[in-house]
């Protein structure tokens, strides 16, 4: 048997109830697969604010560290947008991916088969698409030093960031981005703003330099106004895409909503060691959260991610996948995803449709 | 008889040719108005570096200084693409910008109903689409100091760009975002990100002060990612939205690309005097330049801009406007926005259509 400590960190809003659906599976399938999991819940976010007062508490990150991966779901909520930055729910993502150095997102805008009407595109833009985007995580202007108010000379305020990369932290992101293209169609597209910027300017000279290392993957260089203009002229032009913490934060929602199921999207946070985090694309989706309404397929999937990419267990990874589109084939649906003919569940009733696949 | 000094700035790839179609337009569009055109035309971009070696030659700017308006066609191309930035033709049009203090970039991003179905979008999330991105142009991380690539103590390099803004830079392109908006739908969207950045906080912060002035213009915030979501999701939800110099220039695309024909889509730039500068949002298209292949639409529509932004004449501008959605209502179609049942025809037979029209 083989035995994983999992982090999982339910967060805010819609946040336990999708987690509960992804464990319950968890648990279905460890034991086909002769696997143990050892799961510890800790607080992050809203939730974390109001009972400690952080949004990442240090005793949070620590167990996260002690684990093998990290399991989350959604933070923030209306409740927590006015309280200073440092309080905020989003700044404990940020201390997270900090903390654990996680500095390669990768973000899939896979669209299925099932869901292609759901989407704003027209059926033969969208049918097929099947985007990686590995967005930098841990770099750029989120982290940038300089940053802050400050006051100017002539007396006024001047809100400043400071959008940077050196050499290695681009070296290391595009390594795993050719390496992500190569298990998938080999054409990599990283994405910049290398006419203007200088930090860009960089950025392509580096992926370049590396590509070296990567002959058989196709690679090729867009400034970032024209891949969100190609995203929504032809998205299928597109394998993997790889660009900086900004641009991809921008870029991979775009993506992801060309499949007009965010509903249905994981996401993984990795670095160079240590455990990753696995979540969710869509966020906390305080409006509906406790009343059974959530599409808990996208916590299910980021279950199946971590199995794959963070415990290396990809035929359970595989398994937890196959169920998820036998649900759907079966016309299960939660609201976001609901069409005609279609038979509507709530997040209790997918969980228990997805354990029946499995 | 009104006299007005009209700079051009044909440019690179198509621009010399839908500039012609432009100039023809607007002599013939002058007498039935009384007004009079003086044209002097300058070079800029990679026009300007092969004969000067600069892609903003001061002669061009003090020609531009000294007229009533600018009309601009586009710059760039393979040729310039591996030079220095500092010549590249891409530089040539930040200092045009930046030279005439043009703050303020507006967008609109308009479908309309003879070419629905170019879009990628589906009909009936596109239909009616009518969005106006106010960008600031001056400002931001294009031009925020300190910025270049640096060693670092260890020796490696690092690429730095400063996204900064002051108070008085966020307030005026504020204003000229809810007088935007009050001549439209009265509602303005602004997008920042200021669950991150301390420059977006302080964009919020003084883009709702400045609100306290329109009551009457109903004030929303988006951040950046939601944003460029819910431009694919539903773009109608938009009227007018205001951003910074870099979200501006991604979300304009995007919403640019919504449209399916961006071959139609003006712009105008203006600051807060002196002349303003009118160009199409599409680029210099080398690959089809010198062919006669070209839509010269969104260069007419880029001097219908200036005949009502720049020089107050609404009523000329209104007449192209028509001519415009004339020339399409009897099915003529450049290759960009050719479909089944329409009327094959080059630029310059699109600008004989014109003619006929007007
Ligand atoms: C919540 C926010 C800080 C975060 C980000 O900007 O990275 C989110 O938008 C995301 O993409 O995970
Ligand atoms: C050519 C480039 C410098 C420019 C910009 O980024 O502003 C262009 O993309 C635009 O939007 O006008």
């Amino acid at each position: 048997t083989q035995n994983y400590r999992i982090t999982l960190l339910p967060g805010d809003g819609i946040g336990p109830e999708i987690m509960a659906v992804a464990v319950e599976v968890l648990n279905a399938i460890g034991p086909q697969h002769d696997l143990q999991f050892q799961f510890e819940e800790a607080p992050i976010g809203g939730a974390a604010i109001d009972a400690t007062g952080e949004p990442l508490p240090a005793a949070t990150l620590e167990t996260c560290r002690r684990s093998d991966a990290v399991l989350l779901a959604a933070i923030g909520g209306y409740k927590w947008d006015n309280l200073p930055r440092h309080q905020r729910p989003e700044t404990g993502l940020l201390a997270l991916r900090a903390g654990l150095d996680l500095f390669a997102n990768l973000r899939p805008a896979t669209i299925l088969p099932q869901l292609v009407d759901a989407s704003s595109l027209k059926r033969e833009v969208v049918e097929g698409v099947d985007i990686m985007v590995v967005r930098e995580l841990t770099g750029g202007v989120y982290f940038g030093q300089p940053k802050g108010i400050f006051e100017t000379e002539t007396g006024e305020k001047r809100g400043v960031n400071t959008m940077a990369y050196t050499e290695s932290e681009i070296d290391r992101i595009a390594r795993v981005a050719f390496e992500t293209a190569r298990k998938r169609q080999s054409k990599l597209c990283s994405v910049d703003k290398a006419n203007v910027l200088d930090v860009s300017q960089l950025w392509r000279d580096r992926v370049t330099a590396i590509a070296a290392d990567y002959p058989d993957v196709e690679l090729s260089h867009l400034y970032v106004d024209n891949a969100a203009m190609q995203l929504v002229r032809w998205p299928k032009q597109f394998d993997t895409i790889v660009t900086g913490n900004l641009f991809g934060d921008i870029l991979s929602d775009a993506a992801a909503m060309l499949t007009g199921s965010i509903g249905m999207l994981p996401s993984a946070s990795i670095g160079a060691s240590g455990p990753g985090v696995y979540e969710p694309v869509h966020g906390s989706a305080p409006d509906i959260a406790g009343r059974d309404l959530a599409n808990p397929l996208a916590q299910v999937l980021s279950a199946a991610m971590m199995l794959r990419y963070g415990l290396n267990q990809p035929e359970a990874a595989s398994k937890i996948e196959k169920a998820v589109l036998q649900v759907l084939d079966e016309g299960y649906r939660t609201g976001d995803i609901m069409s005609e003919g279609m038979t509507a569940v709530g997040c209790k009733a997918m969980g228990e449709a997805l354990l029946k696949a499995l």
